[in-house]
């Protein structure tokens, strides 16, 4: 991964020539670019619609209340962020223990999570900023801090050793030692994602109180990217970052409407923490996009509103957790070695058994990349079935700890991830 | 107006420090700091919601196509870029001329048209680059620019000599010579806004082909923001600075949705443009919001395929130009001299006449602004009238030009704009 915003924005300073630049992986592996009987498992949509319920009473809501379609208030429409508070007051211990909920200043809606950490980047980071960013990691990640003047710094996620069929959470590891030796005097912030993309790992209370004394020691801001916060299986528990002692005052915690609700393409997060901390996100969101869509904003708050009478969250885990043992149940049957993910709605897996045959040949675009852009494309091409090479999500220096795995989506129906088992089977003639 | 983001974002390098900044204009006239009684005639969203048969279509598709809830591509939904360059293609004199329509690769789709230039300024800029600006201008310009490490640099329209009741866009006028200065080594880029916000100022061929040749002389991105494309009254010329001899390759034309459509809450704009301008701005959007939401696309296209059958732009534009002439009837009442905008839902008064009394305290946020920001408050405490004060509009050295005004917004039904002018007509009393 290159250094630069140049390395993303194709003629960036160079208006009226050529300019080159390095495809990202969701361009490469777009439908339009795989054979057309692909079963997708690459991008995390849902091949399922949000709620009935939602929609119809969003549709009223459009109707009945001109506001509706007109701008929001830039930090969000009043009954989204008192949904927001109903919804997440009661996740936050600290919040719990002082007997309280979350104020209107501790809430920003925003143009998905996405832009919420864009907005985040953008008021916080002054330039030659350093951000600390745990490998793999949701490549957007890169350009939010490039663009806002920021370096990242990488520190990885240890894989499990070898010869486990089935790991968990605690497989994939951190080195203090080397997370804190990441640090510098232009750190300013630390980026932590759990449930993690794409491991599916949860981070214990014991990782994160481990990792948020070091933030403290730092003084640094910590972005909480929780977007999956409601895909925690098996009653794992998921630690809000922002709950843990000393860390409410530096820690924006990131959610995701789309996530949670099926509905990908509607476009809203949030960002919830300490009133200094939103103030300025909030200030810097409102000049990228002025406010965030009203009518998506309505159908969210109206889900969380809903939520509870519909056992919506209970059914939707209950489904993912099926989905989930789906998937796997192939890869257990192909002795594929795997991470069972504890959240989010990923499977890493090990693909180092398979050999792609030696005069399969790629496109440019996948051409000096990780050896895991040759098994996905291939995989493509030959089995009908995309995934998505995880090196993307590490720097150029440590692409090789993800060019083994291949990142398998599950936020599919469950006929579907059976014909891509099937499909999947026939990787046992190339082991 | 100051010159780096800390000015706009609060505690941009202080995370846990207080600190200060100015407030913008819409934060402190948003109808929660006003009396409740206030008719709002200040920020420029219409009373009125958009078309039902948009809505029920919308509805429709939403529960009919499980993909209008998810990520759309980041370009935009091919239905609606299908719909716009339908649209505009026949606007573009340069396409006719050449027999075309605009092609997928010249459109990208974006988070409301505030998020397309700001987009365009993050693919655009180098740290250094400066940008023109026309005074006065959209206030949003200043952050766009600055946040992606553009320096503003401003060239002011000149007002209507005094003296005249009803001025029209030539009055206000540009020196080209004070144009021409502008531009230095480090001048990357134009903005030029036609129909202009808040003149109501649409801009002539002849002045838009001498601005051009300037632009091209000088090897400049211009960014053409024409959002109030489709209010453009009294059969006044609207010309494409883009489709200018020389233009094309260079510029970005920025439109939207949410004012084409009285969905000002949508959030969905569009830059239309040369593919290499386009690339790079489609790669900075992805980077900054992933992609645009998705059920609101839809609704745009289909209000943009449905918009002949319903004669819907000349019904609106109609009825746009009843209520200008309502509101301006009362300036004429008044004797207060002002623009009679041939473009937009804006009218500049010209508010000299009014003397605020002596002793009217003006809060903190108005200390310190122009003299309008003192008679806009005061006529909202008084009149329970708001209008927006033009100065925030241009740069500090500027503000001085800007003073003497107000913005009446008239993006308001017959009525409510009828009951705003008999209040405004006490103004007779402080004259």
């Amino acid at each position: 991964m290159a250094t630069s915003r140049d390395a993303v924005i194709p003629q960036a300073d160079r208006m009226f020539e050529g300019g080159t630049h390095k495809l990202d992986v969701w361009s490469i592996f777009t439908p339009a670019n795989v054979p057309a009987d692909c079963i997708n498992l690459g991008q995390g949509f849902m091949n399922w619609a949000p709620p009935d319920w939602i929609r119809e009473a969003s549709h009223k809501s459009m109707d009945q209340d001109m506001m509706s379609n007109h701008y929001a208030h830039p930090r969000g429409r009043p009954r989204l962020i008192k949904a927001l508070s109903e919804h997440y007051s009661p996740s936050f211990e600290n919040l719990v223990a002082e007997g309280r909920k979350l104020q209107t200043d501790e809430i920003v809606v925003t143009a998905g999570a996405n832009c919420g950490t864009y907005a985040a980047m953008c008021a916080h980071l002054q330039p030659g900023d350093e951000v600390i960013c745990i490998e793999p990691f949701f490549d957007q990640y890169f350009a939010t801090i490039v663009f806002n003047g920021g370096t990242p710094v990488y520190v990885p996620l240890h894989p499990p050793k070898e010869g486990k069929q089935v790991s968990g959470s605690s497989d994939w590891t951190i080195d203090y030692d080397e997370f804190r030796a990441a640090f510098t005097p232009k750190t300013k912030a630390v980026i932590i994602n759990t449930p993690h993309n794409p491991v599916g790992k949860v981070f214990s209370r014991e990782e994160l109180t481990e990792l948020s004394k070091i933030c403290i020691e730092n003084d640094v801001l910590v972005i909480a990217d929780e977007v999956y916060d409601c895909m925690v299986y098996d009653d794992k528990e998921h630690v809000r970052i922002a709950s843990l002692p000393g860390m409410w005052e530096r820690t924006l915690t990131v959610g995701s409407g789309g996530k949670s609700f099926a509905a990908t393409g509607w476009r809203i997060g949030w960002l919830i923490g300490a009133p200094a901390l939103t103030a300025a996100t909030l200030a810097a969101h409102t000049k990228i996009v002025f406010c965030t869509n009203a009518p998506m904003q309505e159908a969210v708050a109206i889900g969380l509103e809903g939520a509870k009478e519909h056992k919506f969250f209970e059914t939707q885990l209950q489904e993912y957790t099926e989905r989930r043992d789906i998937l796997c149940s192939y890869f257990d049957k192909l002795e594929l070695p795997y991470t069972k993910p504890d959240g989010s709605y990923f499977v890493l897996v090990d693909m180092s058994k398979i050999k792609v045959p030696d005069d399969f040949v790629v496109p440019a675009t996948c051409k000096g990349r990780g050896k895991d852009f040759k098994l996905c494309w291939w995989m493509a091409q030959t089995l009908k079935v995309v995934a998505i090479p995880p090196s993307e999500f590490y720097c150029e220096d440590h692409a090789g700890i993800g060019e083994n795995f291949a990142r398998f989506a599950f936020c599919k129906d469950p006929e579907l991830l059976h014909a891509a088992g099937d499909r999947l089977l026939k990787l046992k003639e190339y082991m």
